[in-house]
């Protein structure tokens, strides 16, 4: 395939459900020429309390049907499967493949001060300690305590966005990382960001929260361009820049889309997932 | 197949995951001597919040692997998927089978007093109606009032099940048909008899909870006895009287299951049911 038009075909993005439209909309704040193609897997949702095994057939199937949809490169928007599924994937694709989790130790390495880092994050990431080996990698003397709280997703799914239920949920998840003196922390799920708010006010201003989502972007972007495999224009008007796709509750995806992004998302596509 | 043999036949039971247990837990009670094979979809949990469509095409995989096991009938032990797929798999199967749903319904038309009948379900129960398209069969007059009680799932499967969040969650839920005068209230999803004395408490004495596991053991009972397939001997010892399958996470069902039952489950096997 000629150069110019590798650099037009989209990326694939995709994550066990929702949650990884919020690394979606900072890939279209940080490369808005890009096209995207989204799996969430809605028939199948959550991974974050499945096995390793499991999660990595469903990560399969899904860069099966990815790779149907002809994309230039492949982000895994959900940090279970990126901590369960990356690496083999990685030995199957011939395409650049991207995972938020090393995007996000990387950036929780450079960032710290006194070496402790936080992760919180489904209990599959958490049992894989996989943010603890790529922060050794970066920085061998860090001191890295994982929690995992898996109320977090079902409060941030009914909506308890900001509220006292939330929060006294937060303060006891919290409490072992706060008694730990950690002054950084990784929103290892990519729900998480949505309660920011309320993670950094039980945690305190002196900790510094980490979003794997934003430091995804910016290492695609950068992968992109090593690769020069960045786009150079923004598509024209009907060229569908934006697709996704759901293995279940097309209805429901579109509506939780239009509430994360302010482009309007008008049509989201039902698949068979387990075909591929 | 004779009689004899036709008896001798194990039960199926199945469930999105481990809630179904609380109805073998009753069946174990009511009918010791039957033996029962059980499926949990571990790894595509939870029902509740999925379409009818996808709730229907799982269900049918999970009647086709039972059929496998040659079981003499089917408990569907999951309020979703008896309230979207047990008319459709009726159809498709000639062995007897039994959802949840119809002997909940049953019960609570038969005790409420002021007609006024409270349902708590998944999202996906609740949006079915299945509950009042049964009870006003029975009781034409019955006003149901049903609520969808997302997170009360996952705070039982955290194991908050007497605690202040799980009483404020419930409060919230609860106070809606509080204020509508209900004198009865089913417990329509299997997880919910685990939180039975939270609910209890908000609902206040004068309610009467009714739990459709047991009821669907008793209408269990009198469905084989009607058909003399009810078992005559409880089997020798090794003879494997109760079998697990999961499609995820064996151990940690295990897990779960020692905690539900005094029987020790001493060995759950995992299968691929997308295969089915």
């Amino acid at each position: 395939m000629e150069e110019k038009s590798k650099k037009d075909l989209p990326i694939g993005v995709f994550d066990s459900g929702v949650g990884g439209l919020t690394v979606v909309r900072e890939i279209m704040r940080q490369i808005p020429k890009e096209r995207i193609v989204y799996f969430g897997d809605t028939a199948r949702v959550p991974y974050g309390s499945k096995s390793k095994e499991t999660v990595t057939r469903y990560s399969e199937q899904i860069v099966r049907f990815l790779e149907t949809q002809q994309v230039k490169a492949i982000v895994i928007a959900c940090n279970t499967a990126s901590a369960y599924a990356l690496e083999e994937i990685e030995k199957q694709v011939k395409i650049p493949m991207l995972g938020v989790v090393k995007p996000g130790a990387k950036t929780a390495a450079e960032v710290t001060v006194n070496g402790k880092i936080g992760v919180i994050a489904t209990e599959g990431t958490i049992q894989s300690k996989i943010y603890g080996k790529y922060i050794e990698q970066l920085k061998k003397e860090a001191q890295v305590i994982g929690k995992a709280c898996p109320l977090f997703v079902p409060l941030v799914e009914e909506g308890l966005l900001e509220d006292p239920v939330t929060d006294e949920i937060a303060q006891r998840y919290l409490s072992v990382l706060i008694d730990s003196g950690i002054d950084t922390l990784i929103l290892g799920c990519t729900h998480y960001p949505l309660i920011r708010r309320t993670i950094q006010k039980v945690m305190g201003d002196q900790v510094r929260l980490v979003n794997p989502a934003y430091e995804t972007a910016l290492e695609l972007k950068r992968l992109l361009d090593q690769q020069n495999l960045l786009q150079d224009e923004k598509p024209v008007l009907g060229t569908n820049q934006y697709q996704f796709f759901v293995s279940d509750g097309a209805d429901k995806f579109q509506h939780f889309a239009n509430t994360i992004f302010k482009y309007g998302v008008l049509a989201v596509k039902q698949i068979n997932i387990e075909e591929y």
